[in-house]
């Protein structure tokens, strides 16, 4: 069964990680999709029903697949053990 | 790098081929999700620039994740190897 996480939250949330993973303010994500950035913020508040087309072109300034701003995010990179 | 493919055209195709594995009719999970068939069906075509509340209303009637109808449709259940 699919988790019930409110899809738009989970958008919100998972926009502003790969964001932050990737180093960019609201702003300059804004830039590089070209939204502007109040948008861009009510978005990571989950206060937009953003559409499909728009979640595109925040994946693509992003260099994400669309998909990836829906998953939750999993431990898919664990911390390297070093062999000593 | 992300596929090329339009995220619009991707999420039309995963939903017919989701509700088509589902044995479902537009009519029926248009029903199930509180959606018109005409819209369903425009839908399926690419016409609309779909909103990520409406996207969630058709994952959840198709008891799916929403990030499913963005995700290219991979051989994760291989036929099975009967042990003879």
């Amino acid at each position: 069964m699919p988790v019930s996480t409110n899809t738009r939250e989970l958008f919100a949330k998972r926009l502003r990680q790969i964001r932050l993973s990737k180093g960019l303010s609201q702003e300059a994500l804004a830039d590089l999709a070209g939204l502007h950035r109040t948008y861009v913020g009510s978005v990571e508040r989950g206060e937009r029903n953003i559409s499909i087309d728009n979640m595109e072109r925040l994946a693509k300034a992003l260099e994400v697949d669309t998909f990836e701003l829906l998953r939750e995010q999993r431990h898919e990179f664990p911390p390297r053990q070093e062999d000593t």
